[in-house]
């Protein structure tokens, strides 16, 4: 048996394990985490010295950037932090055990749908100190057991942390192998392979990573490769709600992937609309593109439109005029990645069909596609954004890493009952 | 472009329109296809005439079974039926609209997670007239575009039947490609390989149909290629209910994928019990295998078990004396396929173990295995049952048809707001 292999067969005997605490265990063993983090702060700083050293010499060789190696470094500002994210963890609400539904069959037969850890959690993450305990403290939550796989400059700092981790879980009298590490590209693929074992797999990184993986796996996959979010504005749009959205979308934070791409503009507006626009974004520093009809209305410092299907990620907005909204929701169906967009307009009718027709995670009505994201949206915590439709879509909480099962509690009864006289009465409780 | 993927592109476009009908709208259409049933039987008996023809000619050649050929003859109480099943589907409460969160963000900043439809389905299933007027009404009334296989056997039949419910389509103005069929195996191959216009895969049928399609497709598959059912009696099991469970899991329906291959007998009960439990199934004909133990304990009456992973489907069963709960649960890890599993006892701490530890679609206490269906759990209607774990999992309703969408409502708020000074509120509605 490979190692890879030996690693998710106890992780899934773990998660058998964690499925029967209670949320107060689990709390307790995140609290002792948290505490056991801060006591070996020593082991923590020695171990990412090292791996700091070994990217500096990266970065002199251009092998990794400056933020790569700034996001590496451990302090003790950042280590509290760490800690203090994993309190924050065990402070939110218990996603097991909740009762999703609850129906009496018959006297003394009631079904419940309760929500339940998945299993087996594989995470494949970058080079971050923070992601090793963040992603550990939500498996943990949610009575998952978790592989992770970090990036590679991070390894030392990750191997200290998850032993620090896994001393806790022992130190409660939980099963070590409920957290896991692998390393290296080859171990990645075993575990794409291991649909017996693994339950979920969650890439965070680049979108060339999760193509990859997306690409490789028939475990379900919990992520997004791109964002191409839109932002509409309808010929009934306030101009000033307009451009403060478009504004916001593109430039709060350009890398992120609910920043805008694009901007589709209504052509009875367009030409007034427009120069306002592109005077707002040219203030901020965005380089626009636009079609041929934004050229004419704008001007010769408007580049052309190469790829409407092209995230920026930076200060760089593609603009198109279109006929109408239903011009629009092509657009969007078309180019876009399912992630978020959304319609400026004061006429009701014309927003109501935007929200029915466009097949986004989210679709928003006055407001900026910034709002995407676990924290705005109330969850506390986020797990990831998914532009799939099955299982979790959108803003992924702890949620996302539940299922559910339903547990049937009978005094006896069996079926051809049924087929014999007796009724169901299914009388929601 | 392949005529399949014309197909499903047209599909894909009708699913836009059917997203944006009221529930209303989508109950008219149904009523007007049951009409529409109704109005064309002469038409629709004429080509199923054809397909018995030929199935006949099959039979003979002993190609297709009797049941296959019976289950293929339409007549009038099966077109009545037929017609009368697209009413009750329209009769369902609407699975599309429905807001499962609402929260405040901030003053005039809602946020809903909205039921919404996935999109297009792909249904491959047997030679049954009466599958093609199901199908078509659950995707409908989920606002779903659908693309249905059907058996070889029934094509002609099939045909008319859709040809038939386009008209209904079309009569009330809704894109016809709402509903399509294909034909053939090579079809299906070019199906699976469109996960940019196929949201879901469902296939019915046999388990070598249902292993290949998971095997050849990246697209989300809705179903269970087999149920392999474990009873667990306890050390603490009354005995006449136990005896009534097994004898209900196994021989009220044997070739359904709820019933009952594996009995799991503690060995403290096993000399008392195992005798009993013979004599019961033995009255109804059920042959039974087991392990060693009860081999010695039954005697030679009782063949080996060559597999506990096996699905007989039958009047067989396979009886394992097992040490403990823990043992039993180990037995459904190792061998189950996360179905539906029970345990009868009266020792509620054992009980909760196994509820909890067990990690299957259906768990149940003191029950049959019989009751997962969803029908019995009062969805209305089933779709399938999946022993997958994410989207859907156990007995699928009319919810598994569905996706959500996050939709926020604003008055032109913007991210940034959010990061200079002003907070959520987070409040749920």
């Amino acid at each position: 048996m490979s190692a890879v292999r030996e690693i998710a067969e106890g992780a899934k005997r773990a998660s058998r394990t964690l499925a029967s605490l209670t949320g107060e265990q689990r709390n307790e063993v995140l609290a002792v985490m948290a505490e056991a983090l801060e006591k070996n702060a020593t082991a923590i700083y020695a171990a990412n010295k090292e791996d700091v050293d070994t990217a500096s010499v990266m970065l002199a060789s251009g092998e990794i950037s400056d933020s790569t190696l700034e996001r590496l470094k451990l302090n003790s500002t950042k280590l509290e932090e760490m800690a203090r994210s994993v309190r924050s963890v065990a402070a939110l609400a218990d996603p097991i055990g909740r009762v999703l539904d609850r129906t009496q069959l018959d006297d003394g037969l009631i079904l419940e749908r309760l929500s339940c850890p998945l299993g087996v959690l594989a995470v494949i993450f970058e080079a971050r100190p923070d992601a090793v305990t963040q992603i550990a403290a939500l498996a943990l939550k949610s009575g998952n057991a978790v592989i992770m796989k970090p990036g590679k400059e991070v390894e030392l700092t990750a191997k200290v942390l998850v032993d620090v981790l896994r001393c806790a879980l022992k130190e409660c009298g939980i099963a070590e192998n409920a957290i896991s590490l692998v390393f290296g590209r080859e171990a990645v693929q075993e575990l794409l392979a291991l649909g017996d074992l693994v339950d979920l797999v969650i890439p965070r990184g680049s979108r060339q990573l999760v193509e990859h993986i997306q690409a490789n796996t028939r475990i379900p996959v919990l992520g997004h490769a791109e964002g191409i979010c839109h932002v509409y504005v309808d010929k009934a749009a306030d101009f000033e709600m307009a451009l403060k959205i478009v504004d916001d979308a593109k430039t709060d934070y350009p890398s992120a992937c609910n920043a805008a791409e694009t901007v589709l503009v209504h052509e009875a507006i367009a030409r007034e609309f427009l120069p306002e626009m592109a005077e707002r974004l040219q203030a901020k520093n965005v380089r626009v593109r636009g079609c041929e009809k934004t050229q004419a209305i704008l001007g010769i410092a408007v580049a052309n439109v190469e790829n409407w299907h092209h995230e920026y990620s930076d200060l760089e907005l593609a603009i198109r005029v279109v006929k109408d909204v239903a011009e629009a929701i092509d657009h969007i169906h078309r180019y876009g990645s399912s992630h978020t967009e959304t319609i400026v307009t004061n006429d009701a009718e014309v927003a109501t069909r935007f929200l029915n027709e466009v097949d986004s995670a989210g679709v928003y009505h006055n407001a900026s596609t910034r709002f995407a994201d676990g924290y705005r949206y109330g969850f506390g915590a986020e797990v990831g954004i998914s532009t799939s439709k099955l299982h979790a879509r959108g803003p992924v909480g702890l949620e996302g890493l539940t299922t559910y099962k339903y547990v049937l509690h009978g005094k006896g009864q069996v079926a051809s009952d049924y087929r014999h006289g007796r009724t169901f009465q299914h009388k929601k409780l």
